[in-house]
């Protein structure tokens, strides 16, 4: 290409008036952008504002989109009034929408005008901050940000950055994320430490004989980052409240130690998936202290409760933790990604993760956390921009009062729960989740639930608690209200009534379509239809 | 909190009209965020559009956030006008920009207008498509844009999503994940092989056995990703092109056989990250798939070129692989993260990876890929919108374009070094990469390095090419023109000059700051100033 041949900026239709080769502006200009990024902002404010008409679950079948849309990329470019168009035509048929005052599953993911801001900002900016001089604001906000949370939640001053000591913060990108993160610093902490006991044993050895904790309501991703890091997580049993126990924990290190096993990791949840249980912290935290065990907390969901000082004696025991994680992207109005975790000492992740090569040097690498080592990806994004725009523009007051406000709305349908005799809450409600289900056999509310999932209305979904089938009622929106609430119960009510009354005959709208589907190859592809009880002819609920 | 006291949503006044306890709004309302979306919009044009009028490096020194901003987060809620104003006063003195025209450092990480509208509805929808029912239109978009990409490149038809085969394409965040992802799923093909070879072997044993190899010109994030995966990564040396050949593979695998071991990963470069080297992937796929060895190939910067179909002849022997990596978030214009990755066998991955719970489930579970068994993290955002709006915005011949014409700045670049003969180019130059040094000794290298960073008019990295100091001059932005590549050749060469003619006098602009920075503590601090033949004297440099 000649010299002058340049085709972006402002200053294009200048530069290139008079060229031989004209050149056909392909690409999207600043002006453009303006015009579509702001056409943007009214769709995402819209979509908000109206979300509470939409369904909260999508009617389509696996496949659909494949249908709305071309094969293969087009050639030319396309006009973006048509691409935005394509957001309702071809994407808001299929999105189960989490920002519903309807959607009451799994647990909130956060959501926010602030936050979407940061994002924005963030995109913008487009820095990758894998070391201080790659974009030192990007390492610097983060350091700030991570200590007005970890104040704000009153940790122990040496998980802070602003500490004298070893310890700091981190964004994650996910407290899955977080847990492997915590494994493998463990690790390194251990092997090093068994290395100088027997220094007869090579490394491979060590590693074989790791072992790690935690209890059978932890949530999937803790299994999964003991299948990452190649370390044997036991689920321990828990007790009649969901929790996990010293004598529990104290038995099985002591049972794997006989067997020549060495405990290495131990995570404890503040606040578990299934029915929001509180690990017993301060019988955890003295056995692993004791033992040289590696305590990791996964605060994930209710962390962001400890922000209101009525709920902090929740973490009671934290001191005895080696790392500490919980999820502003869930509960606190930052959107996802954003994944806080601290450490008291970061030297063991920095060791286990340092690869320096050449191209990453820089004359400040010894005077800032290059965070890179501190997690799994090297490249980052600059997340602490929506973390500040979120604590500053609800202000601490607004995010304590979004945290009591959803506890309150709990509360709100535990109290209508309470007053039909029909249904029995089968955990104490633990901040923003309820867990119920119908009294007697479980097919009563597995049926409850197959049909409320059909009718889209709400979304909430199922779990297990002592062998029996319960459903969760979590708190999610920052949009519900009472009367979502209201709507809820409703709903969850008078379906419970007709299958109660044995009205089975209109379960017709729960049929199941489970011809094969061969339009779209996927991995997983079974013939069969998942055998769960709904009647089957052929044809999808009448919203689809 | 009683029913009624609801406070978010457009009718807040309605509902709060006339309460006892009055509502202070905390929160920001549809009305403010379209206000600070749109300034937003308008303040990421601005910033972009005017980005060669600032220096591409930030002149402040580690600490110098924490003075700008409070120690504690605010009670009260911001405006969002101060909030939007300390962009400026805040993060723009410490970022260095990634998108400037005169950013020549690492690799490009993609930025685009498209791109950022595509982060901006992903952030506004907000859902967390862990499962098909979590949403939809999250994996079947992901599904067809990875097809969409996959055609493209012209990859062969059984990593697709649309083969009848097991294959198929996901995204992940970074190529560290890919390959990490890639390492786990080889891990288990191989553990599964050998167990039904060797039935006396445990698990831990076989794992205790395996070995990976990528060449010493692999980036970082691969010998990583053997770090975190457990197994030892050999870094084999490459040929006098900077590419790992068959014969050295060939040797080393044979070497660990004989001494017991069991190769099971090999991760090929195309493009390596300081010379853009491609290895032997023709030479390498016979010897990995005879030895049932799982091929990785990492093309995270260069793959995006093979959109084009002069290029696609360097990604020869792509057949052979059993796993796929580029990243568009590179050199393809989509924001990052997008990192798009492929497996021929998607299987394996699954195996290594599923967990599941009963919260988990859903009645579709068996027809659609669950992205989460794919990936490291449990949730995932909306990335493949991104990839739509810039494949569409752009269309394929606009992307074709933004390739073609980085190559020819390149090539500019080149023919102003060959006109100079006190420059040497030491390697063939490649795709948008030009890597050179001053001929003569390594110290006049480093220096006009030292000199080039301390002015901050141009970034670029240095790395090592058979022993040798060297630089690297990338052309990154996609705003970067001929102008700029003029701009970047006058600057290195005047300083050239300056070094070759004695002028050490003025290098007192390279002073460096060294005094204990004990404002803030990180965790490697260390009191002494790095020994890299600056002058000190305890000013920075006039930017400061």
């Amino acid at each position: 290409m000649a010299p002058g041949n340049s085709v972006s900026g402002p200053s294009r239709q200048l530069v290139f008036s008079g060229c031989r080769e004209l050149y056909r502006p392909s690409a999207m200009d600043a002006t453009e952008f303006r015009n579509f990024g702001k056409a943007a902002v009214d769709y995402i404010a819209d979509y908000l504002e109206n979300l509470r008409d939409r369904p909260v679950l999508p009617s389509v079948e696996p496949g659909y989109l494949q249908e709305l849309i071309p094969k293969v990329a087009p050639q030319e470019p396309e006009k973006w009034q048509d691409v935005l168009a394509d957001m309702e035509r071809v994407i808001m048929p299929g999105v189960t929408h989490w920002h519903s005052p309807h959607f009451h599953a799994y647990y909130p993911t956060a959501n926010s005008y602030p936050g979407i801001v940061g994002e924005m900002l963030s995109a913008g900016i487009g820095c990758i901050g894998f070391s201080w001089i790659t974009s030192p604001a990007c390492t610097e906000l983060e350091v700030a940000m991570m200590d007005w949370l970890g104040k704000l939640i009153q940790l122990p001053q040496e998980f802070l950055n602003c500490s004298d000591g070893p310890g700091g913060g981190v964004i994650q990108g996910s407290a899955s994320e977080s847990t492997l993160v915590g494994l493998l610093a463990a690790k390194q902490r251990t092997v090093r430490r068994v290395q100088v006991l027997h220094p007869e044993w090579d490394e491979a050895t060590i590693k074989g004989k790791l072992v790690a904790y935690s209890s059978d309501q932890s949530n999937s991703s803790i299994e999964k980052a003991g299948l990452l890091g190649s370390m044997p997580m036991r689920l321990l049993p828990t007790d009649d409240k969901c929790r996990l126990r010293g004598t529990t924990l104290e038995q099985a290190i002591k049972s794997d130690q006989e067997k020549g096993l060495i405990p290495c990791y131990v995570v404890a949840t503040l606040g578990t998936t299934g029915t929001c249980a509180f690990d017993c912290l301060e019988e955890l935290g003295p056995i692993c202290n004791k033992e040289d065990v590696w305590l990791h907390v996964d605060a994930a969901y209710a962390g962001s409760a400890f922000i209101c000082p009525e709920f902090r004696h929740l973490m009671a025991g934290v001191n005895y933790a080696d790392s500490y994680t919980f999820n502003p992207h869930k509960w606190m109005l930052v959107n996802f990604d954003c994944s806080a975790m601290w450490l008291k000492d970061s030297q063991y992740l920095v060791d286990a993760f340092s690869v320096d090569r050449i191209y990453l040097k820089h004359r400040h690498q010894d005077r800032a956390p290059d965070y890179r080592h501190w997690q799994i990806p090297l490249g980052r994004r600059f997340r602490s921009i929506k973390l500040w725009m979120v604590l500053r523009l609800y202000g601490v007051e607004g995010l304590q009062q979004h945290i009591r406000r959803q506890v309150g709305l709990a509360k709100e349908f535990e109290t209508l729960l309470r007053g039909d005799s029909r249904f029995e809450i089968v955990t104490e409600t633990s901040m923003g989740l309820v867990c119920f289900r119908l009294k007697g056999p479980d097919t009563l509310t597995k049926k409850l639930h197959d049909r409320l999932m059909a009718r889209k209305n709400i979304y909430i979904i199922a779990a297990t608690f002592k062998d029996k089938h319960i459903l969760r009622f979590a708190v999610c929106s920052r949009m519900t209200e009472s009367r979502d609430i209201q709507f809820a119960w409703e709903e969850i009510r008078g379906q419970a009534e007709q299958i109660l009354l044995g009205n089975d005959a209109d379960d017709d709208i729960l049929v199941h379509n489970c011809k094969t589907y061969s339009r779209l190859k996927y991995n997983m592809i079974r013939n069969d239809c998942p055998s769960n009880g709904l009647k089957i002819n052929g044809t999808a609920n009448g919203q689809a």
